[in-house]
């Protein structure tokens, strides 16, 4: 029978360790003692099985639990439920990992376009990709197309909204969506280049599918959402239209209740996203190097025959530690530099030197 | 200007709180520093303002902030995400309370039913209701009926799926729904009673919708969804349609990052829950005997001209605690005993106790 496994993290008392992770295990589905989940055939096809207990550190444990896939219905909603729906309201248990069995890809498809899609659609072939934001909310839409059009210019790959950029009244989804993507074809038409231009989508889902399909007749190469924020299995279910390359973020996530390699790396790519934005280390986030290089190598991998998705790591990141974090992260990484192009007066003098940088050192390391 | 006012319990060196606090206000809406963020409208109308930084225990602080309610649009989504989008990231945070302003109700006009609107459907006043669940995962339509009917024909008022009944091959939504229907309607015929079915909606948006659709017609008296597996601005955007009362489960909905009370009784109720299952103190999950009176006190409160909603405590209740819960939360509350109900041979003969029970406990307490 094919089975998920989850491993998870508790703190508990040595001695009631392993009736935490019994409880735990029946918690996810049956919701019941074994005593009254006596039917025979949820035995052999419903409740899972501990399949290992060890300790770590002082009163933690590392559990590790496999349930049957069924109990998923390989529903992308009911499988985080089985992951971690009654336990995550537990203070003392963590989600750490999660290892989907093989026939459960055939619905988690992963991404649509990935790392190669992106790359043709872009054109940029052999280097990092460079991605910077449209902010700060507040400003119009003219204003924002002006500066997606000196980032154009400045040749940065992928412009995105914000996430924090809405339907608002000061700067109304469909006219922001069209002036800057007409502003990102027109700096193309100017320097021969192929940037794409991606807007936020949030809202409640029908919301969220009228701005989806605004936003692709109006051309738009590529679209951000924030799962948590707009639900996990909307992305799940915008992907499966395969339309357009859908980045991801991570706002409304939480910390640390989910591993972040499971839940931004793992969960997203299988669910969809193309990339997935993701603090990086050392910014104003506190994830490790271990976290991100983990979160990393789980979106470009090619396993369960899924495309690569592309590692963005962001977070306050300025052009002058583009060496650095591309030589923790290797060229097959988009890199977003955000607010950083926004404080100097020098927009598009700071918009060049962040490309410029990325072509350099990627260049290097390719070399 | 109308403003949302947020509760946040900040870890910080005292040395550091000030810097700490402007850096979160700035984070959940313009994600630029105030040098970068200069534009003198976006000063005036998007920036918010710290109201407050008060120490807590150790290292602990209370730090309030006032957002302008443009910011989040007043769409469920963004609302979240001005409340805690990027901040849920980092793990010094923790969302404690909001205070949204008089005309955000407006737009989150809470429950559509209510306590008045479930108590007339149930014909049910002067005691607490009755709710138990159909369970476990594995037992087939016809099955999942039958307890329908054994639960139904004891009285129970509302019987609803486990929340983790979803689509599944051995129990497909549709044929439960039928058959679970049919079964309570004919309990009802035979006793007289007015016993509701609640099922449990779980999936993408699109699937959720089509199941909405079928149990409405299918003449259900409510829906089971947990905002948290499905997108907590779906349970916003169901409730707009006011076909049927909405039971918010908390599946998914993490530990701590977010006050439970926050979460569970002001959020869900604002976006149109008309009751709320949370876990109960003293059961198998750890809430402190203040945040279950607070949540429940939010969830009954009439303020801002919103309906009450039901509190409906659960989480490993028997009905040999009937008397000591009702003694905690009063009548106006929907009690939810599930498993318990399984655990002995004779099913309805302890539905019939519980409803005993709650019946003989409420009368108490109202004379």
């Amino acid at each position: 029978m094919s089975r998920f496994v989850f491993h998870y993290e508790i703190e508990s008392e040595p001695g009631e360790i392993a009736a935490r992770a019994d409880a735990l295990l029946l918690e996810q589905t049956v919701e019941l003692s074994r005593t009254a989940a006596s039917d025979a055939w949820v035995k052999d096809n419903i409740i899972g099985e501990i399949l290992s207990v060890e300790p770590l550190e002082q009163r933690r444990f590392a559990v590790t639990v496999a349930q049957p896939a069924r109990t998923t219905a390989l529903d992308p909603a009911q499988f985080l439920n089985v992951a971690f729906g009654n336990s995550s309201l537990q203070p003392d248990v963590r989600l750490a990992a999660i290892e989907p069995p093989e026939d459960a890809f055939a619905a988690f498809r992963g991404p649509r376009f990935g790392v190669t899609g992106l790359r043709e659609r872009l054109g940029a072939f052999d280097r990092a990709l460079t991605a910077t934001a449209l902010k700060p909310m507040g400003l119009p839409p003219e204003r924002m197309a002006s500066l997606a059009h000196t980032f154009a210019v400045a040749g940065i790959d992928v412009i995105k909204d914000d996430h924090g950029l809405a339907d608002h009244d000061f700067c109304p989804f469909e006219r922001r969506v069209e002036l800057c993507q007409r502003a990102v074809e027109r700096a193309n038409a100017e320097t021969g280049g192929r940037t794409i231009y991606a807007p936020n989508l949030i809202g409640p889902p029908s919301r969220v599918r009228r701005q989806f399909d605004f936003a692709r007749k109006a051309g738009v190469g590529a679209v951000l959402i924030a799962p948590m924020l707009v639900g996990p299995a909307l992305l799940f279910e915008l992907a499966d239209e395969a339309a357009l390359p859908i980045i991801a973020h991570p706002a409304f996530g939480g910390s640390e209740w989910i591993a972040p390699d499971a839940l931004f790396g793992d969960i997203f790519k299988w669910f969809g996203a193309d990339a997935s934005i993701f603090p990086h280390q050392g910014g104003r986030f506190s994830y490790s190097r271990e976290t991100c290089l983990s979160l990393a190598s789980r979106l470009r991998s090619r396993a369960h025959g899924l495309r690569a998705a592309f590692p963005v790591p962001a977070g306050g990141i300025k052009t002058s530690r583009v060496r650095e974090v591309l030589s923790f992260y290797g060229v097959e990484t988009m890199l977003l530099v955000g607010g950083s192009l926004l404080e100097s007066g020098d927009v598009a003098g700071s918009a060049r030197a962040f490309v410029a940088e990325v072509a350099k050192v990627s260049k290097a390391f390719s070399a």
